[in-house]
């Protein structure tokens, strides 16, 4: 059993990570920092926890030392702190953007200049489904972006199958839910005009795209992100546009994808000849920590639409955050994320 | 050809009603005003009017004398600066709380002291269905509530009959859209807080009694109004439960509701013994200004539930401010208001 | 660990049982029968179950016998079959209409006649927060209507406490999603038609007021059922219209409310001053079995709204039909039914 | 004033067409055929209707000579009895894929092998923007897939300025809404199952391929089409992802955008710096005639997103048919169709 703290607890992602800690069978939260919420029972502001815990959110000066620290910050704000959180305990999972990009230059070119770019490469890249070996001998392991991470998912197989032609156009057309955006209310968010929306949003230049060239290792130069809000509370859902050399075969396909993704516990292949859920779809992810992959593949043209559906605040933040948790921590890597999702 | 200014231009019952005065054949928009959005164009706030005008805000103290002037104000600012409206114009149409009811007494208990109280009897109550002859000839007219003219219309006919004793708890249970709360982002109306709620909202002790009650000349004094919110951006629905004298048929329902309503232009009785369609259905009726009426009646327990259906920004709001113009001006009572809605 | 099967399976209800009871520890799920579906894999009808289980539907023709048998056929095909699926399995719960009402002239008034009469008194009703100590008793539990299960626990509380006129009009106004209808497409169902309603549905003569009437032993022949659809897939929300006696404060019905909720293990109060939260709402409970009951009341008038949410096929189905399973099986009442629901 | 007749007038198309000419100053609806709703009022069908008219549907087989006939009928009905069609009147305008393609060979391709290859040439497809000096010249319109009308209005400009390689892949992802699947009910329509979907629906080898070809002139063969289904009932929103020649800067496609659409009284150039609302959004355009169009652009990269977005009932249908109609009688080409829709 480990003491866990969070820091940055009354926002969304937040509010996720506490549901799942609360949750897990190796974990007690001890304590819940809110600049915004402090004196505030947990359930009064994230209404999911009414009756699973008595806990009170205290000022972030207030922390005490645990074990296992998550860092729920708005960007910059990790880096800005990190040496106080070090020393508060000995693993950080940190949710923001601060240190998923390893090279300073990078981070620099899409965030402005580092706080701390030291610390940038003591942190491992979050995402276990392409980072296992270094999330197993850390301490210090990076959020994901969402967006970014349905993206190299998406794309995973593919590219370890050596299909894609570095230069080539790599074009992500992704549609995401309003939790994303955060919980702060805005015109943007507010109800009367994000209803029914199908609303582009981030088309070119996307933040993202560092982070997705930095998972393919630089090999990938052409992929680009854009993004559409559409009417959904949680979820991600990446179409990502390729073409793949002449020749292949669905059958290669499915070899590529099994070889890529059989053994992980929380990426799925969805890719049946008939039905209305043959691909993935974020809404029956809501909750859970599944990625959702699959495609629509046609060999008269070569081209493939490559698919990944996740939850936003779960696989695409607050699961894989535990995820990475269980593996510093040496606990079953699925333990604590065993919500499969309902339907309808 | 009258000339229109509306002032608190930039809300949504600002742009509803600017949408239907562009398009009314007997009058010019020559001003709008906006604290909060002058200068710009209308376009950029209320994106419905593309293409439609090339006007721009204008502060509130730049308005020109014009023929007609709507109040389109906050709660409380229209009261205030009444005079300074009336040198104005000589046709005043407010759509605000501040010149429903016609008794001090009955506005000071639900509102507070009125700044202006000598004016209050100078307004004629705005829902021509109830108050024709006097719209006809006054120069003054009060909006509506939205929820309050929804509840007029679903008791109309029954009270007419007289068939509705003084006494009887008379229990309005009223499902509301997210555009009733106005224009300014909060917590409440963030999408991913407010998407798909069933949330009960303002249960007991509504404002709009008040406006109920002096409707039916105090003497339906037992209603109460429950509003839940809904997924749903525009649009009342209410139902009014009560119990009805023993001896009636369905006949006699038909022939009350015949008797109230036959003849006016935006009142339809949708009654229909089979259906999806069968009763009254907000979704039908955004952007009109039909309020459409119904019930459903068991001559077993005598219990009838009475319904009407609007659009609260429309026969809630800036459509039946354009009746009331019409009336009040001469013109046809139609012009402008033709839009019947769409489906689905 | 109890062996248990599944006729009916492949419709909502079923998928939400198939869901809880494969992740409930005391169980293991041996057979899920269904005639539209068989041979199919149980997760090509309930996407939700896909990388759960490897099994697939059977006959109901070919069902072996087993420990606990959950039917959840359409009704009245449980009470044309009781005899077969009695001789399958020494625990049976029903979750359809067919078992409800213990007595057969309130049977046949509500649905006609009853295929097996004899069974009725040999099965518990399944609502255990009413009737805990016959179903640690029984083999044999029947399903809650999930509307009457949310009129029931909005009204327990105020019941209990006496405060009832039995004569006194009772108005519950319920509002419900899509799934309520069931699995079949239909015209009302579709989705052009479907989304953003706020359609009455049934409104007077609602079968599920016998169940209530029954559940309060006769004492409140007032009360009355009235349905709304609204856009939501998953969820009942209960307003419960009643007049309480002179004299009460709020603390009465607080206390009230704690002494008749207080222990239970899925009803929670939820009854806050303020915040946007401070009612139940369906929405938080989507794949729980969580009942959150509220009220608003005013001792000017006496009036109080008395409130209850469900997930339909949680609470209101799948959910309270795995709590008499774990009642009538000597289990962890809780057992199987921890997940909490998330937020936003 | 003309008259006019519709059959296939029970399906969504037509009831939006029935309502656009009912509306129509220069348009009597004297017929309206539809053999599933034979001897229905047409309010009974098509709800918003109800007040408009007091016609009846009537068998295909009663239809009487007329001006105008539009042909709403499922794909493949138009070509088998289109002798029939043209000897009761003079005018036709299909609404389907019959007669779009003029090539039969890309016909067959496409659809099947067509039952009358000789009308095929005496068809003028029927999107106004493209094709207009046809269309004044012809009794015979076509119909507009709703999925390539925007992909055809997203490019149109850019193709127009030249910049678009003849062999570049040229991405169209596509979002839709429910209505695009017609009227019928079925498993992928029903309610609990479609609602907040972001379902891939078909990502390659779209149909509606073949006429973005034919429009630009065999120039722009690398176009696909993949479409996703959204939470919404109207609408289209098509992103086309493209590679601008190097050298370009916004300055240019300003230009190119003006002298693809000034003059066009339904295309509106939706291109903020700032605002929610700076692309343009389908719900905006829900009841309308418009194709509202715009971009981003990065000059980096040489990478544009070109965006259309319109109501596939409207301007992707019934409201385009209602233009071809203007042009081909010599009415105002606007007649019909002045509702420019609502907001929020």
């Amino acid at each position: 059993m480990i003491r866990a703290g969070i820091v940055g607890a009354s926002g969304y992602a937040g509010g996720e990570l506490l549901r799942l800690l609360l949750g897990h069978p190796d974990v007690e939260v001890v304590q819940a920092a809110s600049q915004s919420s402090m004196g505030k029972f947990l359930h009064q502001v994230h209404p999911q926890l009414r009756g699973r815990t008595s806990l009170r959110f205290i000022s972030p000066d207030a922390l005490q030392p645990c074990d296992v620290l998550f860092l729920a910050l708005p960007h910059g704000e990790a880096q800005t702190h990190i040496e106080q959180y070090t020393a508060l305990a000995g693993t950080i999972i940190d949710l923001s953007a601060d240190f998923r990009l390893r090279d300073p230059a990078a981070h620099a070119a899409t965030y402005g200049d580092h706080a701390a770019p030291d610390w940038l490469p003591r942190f491992a890249y979050g995402l276990p489904e392409i980072n296992r070996p270094a999330l197993r001998e850390t301490r210090y392991a990076s959020g994901v972006g969402c967006n970014a991470a349905a993206t190299i998912l998406a794309l995973g197989a593919v590219f370890n199958a050596g299909w894609l032609d570095a230069g080539q156009p790599i074009i992500a057309d992704i549609k995401v839910g309003s939790s994303e955006a955060g919980r702060q209310p805005n015109e943007s968010s507010h109800h009367p005009a994000r209803a029914g929306v199908v609303r582009p949003f981030q088309l070119t230049g996307h933040r993202h795209e560092a982070e997705v060239r930095q998972a393919f290792a630089g090999k990938l130069a052409g992929v680009r992100l854009s993004v559409t809000s559409v009417e959904m509370v949680r979820g991600v859902s990446a179409a990502v546009h390729v073409t793949l050399p002449p020749g292949l075969a669905e059958r290669d396909l499915w070899n590529a994808y099994r070889a890529a993704w059989n053994g992980e516990p929380f990426v799925r292949i969805v890719h049946e000849k008939t039905g209305i859920h043959r691909h993935p779809e974020p809404r029956l992810l809501a909750g859970t920590n599944y990625a959702d992959v699959g495609w629509e593949y046609d060999p008269d043209t070569g081209r493939a639409v490559l698919l990944c559906a996740l939850d936003n605040l779960g696989k695409g933040a607050a699961g894989t955050a535990v995820q990475c948790m269980n593996l510093i921590c040496g606990f079953d890597e699925t333990s604590g994320l065993s919500f499969g999702g309902f339907y309808p």
